[in-house]
């Protein structure tokens, strides 16, 4: 949650529409790659100048995609901002990389926000990372905070000549970028459910005090999942229903896919929460029970041998007349009046299934 | 829950549209059957060809179902892909049997996906399996994972001639199905019904410690339930009220009667999940109900016991000088004094519906 | 809830439309009355001829009630069936009354299904039979399981000349009918308000170990209620604002009073359903407020005892060297030295309010 | 809740429209003031003959208030029905003040129902009471059950001349009514925001066994203030769009300013509902600590003293052989042995962080 | 809560319309200031004079903006009314500031309620006050409790010429006055984020009885939150979707901008309430493991030692006729029997696993 917070305070007190990088502070400078493609060709120049890009942009039969890796350098996202004729509240929409996942429709283009998720090693935690897409007629332009996976592995496929990736205009690409981000989810809820089941199998039979904070922790990954994911739904929904004409009849159909997927992220998403907020009643519930044998020891233990105790330390009494303390059978009587105790008791216990 | 997840992994980082199977690994190739009939005849051909599926096609009088069983032969797949024209997307979809339930209109024909529910005798579980269904203007085409009683059951039923089912068209052959499929629903509702009462039992007189992950294991069926039988509501409720012709007004009457049972399934599965929610409650009661019990007996004994161990041991003390150690009443008197003692606590708990 | 499941699953399997008893196997045939009448005459001929029948549909100007009691003649139904021309589909629901309280109109008639409470004295459980109503312009035909008050009482009133009852058309017939039925269930609340006083006092006072089952007994019935009522709360909705001619605008403005009071029925499920999902925490605490007293005595007594007993023992042992163990004072020494032991534990006992 | 029930039931059986109190039993009759006013003239006549009336509503000039208080007499009310031209049930509802706070449209008139609230010093719970009102272009009909504090309150202001009162129509009237009354639950809301911080206290500092039934007496408070207010803003905010032209433009804006006033008692109500909630939770959780701590006391001098108590008891045997019995350091060894193992055991108890 | 309440009975019993100050009883009187601005003129006078005030409203080139301080001086508020022409019920909410936040549109001008959040250091607790705003066409009229940091930071801004907020009308002046109120809300959700925080290491680590009181505190600050951002979402809803040309095309993009804050402060909140309510439960878990703990402390001690001293005190016995008494290895074989016994029942629980 916090993640969330600290970076928002940043830009309190700024007036809106400046340019402040609101992330993380990662030194690295912006890395640009531009890609001009269609079904045949395909050509990757790495940091290419405005007039490259220029160049790119005025041929039409060709489609475009510019990425900006790193966007704490204000004067490139500036520089992009007057090239494409961004509206400013969109590009501090990008160097403020905390927004919720949206689709804005600036008639000439598509602002699109959404939001990888990553698992962070060091902090052992879920993370996400904003890749903000602006979908153009023939172009496409995407800005990611760090080198992501994601892009790599549209990229990837994009090298593949005559695929439907390479024939199909830039909303596909949209797509699968868009897809590739939803199929991503899959993983890491699948690290969960195995977290899950772990967790689950630890709460039946070994419950531990370290278990109670687990479970809170998997708690405020289901919330960040559950967040992240949600308004992704709403992107799709609007992608998938949109009148815009930047994204083709046939790309929608695609668009239904990714929504039955993400629909169903959400419904695990829902049961994992459903399963998480009965553990701790099955935590509790467990401890009780362990309590309960416990004690049932305990009184057993001390019915039985309370009793025999009073009985020996009253004859262990110093009066000079007591009866029956020098009757050479006193010890066996008191010997055999004892086991009838214990045995009396032991019966009562079984009756009560105490035993 | 790990069974959608598992699978859902095996198509990350695939290009949309690529036709792999994802289901479990069943090694037997596809089963196709083939059957034209009408209101009299009925011809039923094993393992067609595809020519023989396109004369059963062109001859629009009679109405054509085709079955294949054995979702794990992507050429099989293709093939009828090609000879009905059907989308890739939707060929994936049948392909990779993880599908919510849904309904998408194709123009020319309608894509239904179904899922089945299964009780796998194996691993003790509740599973679902997907029924694919494109129904046509006078052919249904339905996909199984494995040979299922629904088709077979269906199947039986066609053999005899001038019934309605022989008469009306293939909508109402896709209707047959799906109230099937439902039907089948109450099979495990049942199931469900008799194990929860069995287990509410068990909670109010024995619980043990089993009985935590015998609820957890039902609260996991009931979500499983749940998440097959509503999207199938709105399949059933989008198919009653499509305005696609395919599917003739005389036929969605029927369908609403199908929703009405789906609306009685889904009452019950959440009556069920009330009764799930309230026993982890119960079960604590339960428990705690008992320790209070041991506990009242371990006060109880130890009340009573533990001054008169005390008054004992105080003349068991080996001073010299102790009054009436050597009286003759010494005894006697410490004895009425203990049994004084022991009623008056005896008495108290009494007052206090201790005992 | 095994009521409902249990006769569902005679169906399965059987086609659609069959018309098949699913209710309760009651031996005795079914019990037909039809009445023909207007604001001044009134006839009313037992087990009428269809031939009697078809006189008093002709005749336009006079109202008929037909009603048609016990329904496991499937012949007397098929009969019915063909006299109004009913659609089979209907005449399935009438056979299996399981139905949810449904509101369908077929144009030249309405289907209103409703569901009548009633108290099983032998298995001490509420229960709920299934009225269907056939509302016609000038016909309304009934079909009841068994013998209902609900019939009964409205009968009596259609007795008296020149009331509203024998004024108005065969919808009020119908509004009076379901009004009754609504006004039924105010009586079954007032029980369970009762039980759910009694209940709670238990739990307050006198928490027992079967008032687990009594508080699970209850949410059940709630359960019950609730299913029984909400979907005729839908009903009478649909009723009030339906477009069907076959309901008179001044009948409408009735079924906006019955809609009143069956949404105060629903308001207070509600209530009883929010104090006794209470209930269960409530008597958890009380159970675990008890516990704490009687440790608290627990602890008390041997916190008191435990020193003290140590003490003497000390003294009881057999070294020939100890202190004071001649002295004449020894004894009383260690007397005065337990007393205060004693003492100084009641004082901190009082502090902390224990006592 | 069993106000409402036992009313009810009354009713049942009686054919609609039918004019029975179903109230409590109050003896007194009717008691009716009629005021004629407008700007300047204000005359108020107690106890008016219906020719009274008659003048009162010819005279279109001035506006019209008839109250009448007591509600028992139905001869008074069909009187008053006839007169205004009144529709049965509209008659009926007035009779039953049981009904819940609505409006109806009957183009004449509006029928307004409305619920105020009031303490029962003699059953120490809250209670309300019908105030029905009948809105005509020029006059306003009031039905109340006993005397009731907001007519009065309203009657001073009328009495005053040249106030907006005086000045503009019924309308303005009939707001100010509705505004007393909702004005009215604030009183209300604050007794009961006291009680709730007063058991808040309590629970945190000294839970006792009373204050389970004093959340439970609460919550039931609550639940009814709930299903009083609840209608009420729907009552508002009907009236504050409605299309009736009784209602004029200018008074409407009053009654947006009633609307913020009744959403924030019930946002009120449903932040009280939370805090009491959450409140059985830690009164259990307090309980549970407390027992926690005693059982900590127990268990640190049960776990000191039972050593100790047994190596006492081991030189208290009678054996003739037994080492250092005889030794003059034997009891002072046993003695350092004894508090070493004491101050072991706290040593442990510290560390533990349970001292 | 209670300041809510508190306020609103001051009003009950007075007529609708009447200029009373219902806020806290500050003594100050209404501080004023005016300034008229365009892109490149700025001038501020403090205490104006009416006329003042008319000049530079007459003067439709430059924009107004007029800032009452202090709100409990009814002339002032009366005057100001009759300058701008207001509705009474207006000035009525500006004076009785506890109106919820909302919009109201009075065709020549909006009027706007918001609430802005403090920390009130004296009380510890959270504050809101309010902010109502009147925009007309080229003017802004504000009314505040106390001097606000809002304000301030606003007018600091303003003071800069050639700003976008120079530049643009009294819309965007608005605007940011709402966009600075909402982004002080972060201040306070980072706030109650490290709150969160340190409560839940506290409950998770060393659970303290004022714990309780912390989460309970926690709570009624998380629902103050959400009482105050929930109805200003909706008015910034309003905002970006108003019909009314007092709200520019241009700046309806700023609000579609703060909207997206305000359900990211919304969402935060809620995932909060979340964590919150799932901390009394682990509050209990926590403390039912310890007890656990203990408890288990006390049984294993009492198990060895209970046994261990019957057998010494059955030795302690006074018979004269015992076996082994005079034995010279009775002690040594007593002693062999008690370790034996202790080594058995620590065997027992090693593998009970309660070690």
């Amino acid at each position: 949650m916090s993640r969330y917070l600290r970076k928002r305070t940043k830009k309190i007190g700024v007036p809106p529409g400046t340019l402040i990088y609101t992330g993380e502070d990662i030194k690295k400078t912006s890395e640009v790659f531009a890609i001009d493609y269609d079904t045949n060709s395909y050509e990757r120049i790495d940091h290419p100048s405005l007039s490259i890009c220029q160049t790119f942009l005025k041929d039409h039969h060709k489609k475009t995609w510019i990425n900006v890796c790193g966007i704490n350098d204000s004067n490139k996202i500036a520089e992009m901002g007057q090239l494409f004729n961004l509206h400013p509240l969109l590009l501090e929409d990008i160097m403020n990389p905390i927004q919720r996942s949206k689709v804005e429709d600036y008639k000439n283009y598509l602002f699109i926000v959404s939001r990888i998720l990553k698992f962070n090693h060091e902090k052992q935690c879920l993370e996400d990372e904003q890749l903000s897409l602006i979908l153009g007629p023939h172009y496409l332009i995407t800005f990611t905070e760090k080198d992501s996976t994601v892009i790599q592995a549209v990229l990837e496929r994009l090298k593949i000549a005559n695929t439907r990736l390479r024939t199909r205009g830039v909303d596909y690409l949209a797509y699968c970028l868009l897809d590739s981000i939803v199929d991503n989810y899959f993983l890491y809820l699948e690290t969960e459910d195995n977290k899950i089941e772990a967790l689950e199998e630890t709460i039946l039979n070994r419950p531990k005090m370290s278990t109670l904070s687990d479970i809170q922790h998997t708690k405020r990954e289901m919330a960040f999942l559950r967040r992240s994911i949600w308004p992704m739904r709403e992107v799709i929904n609007q992608l998938r229903k949109t009148e815009s004409e930047l994204i083709s009849s046939g790309t929608k159909l695609f668009f239904y896919d990714v929504y039955d997927h993400i629909v169903q992220a959400i419904e695990t998403v829902e049961g994992f929460r459903d399963l998480i907020s009965g553990m701790l009643d099955i935590y509790m519930s467990n401890i009780n029970q362990r309590t309960n044998e416990i004690i049932r020891l305990l009184t057993i233990i001390t019915t039985i041998f309370v009793p025999l105790t009073f009985m020996a330390s009253l004859y262990g009494m110093n009066f000079s007349h007591m009866p029956g303390l020098q009757s050479s059978w006193g010890f066996h009587i008191i010997l055999a009046l004892m086991l009838f105790s214990a045995l009396t008791m032991l019966y009562f216990f079984k009756k009560r299934q105490w035993l």
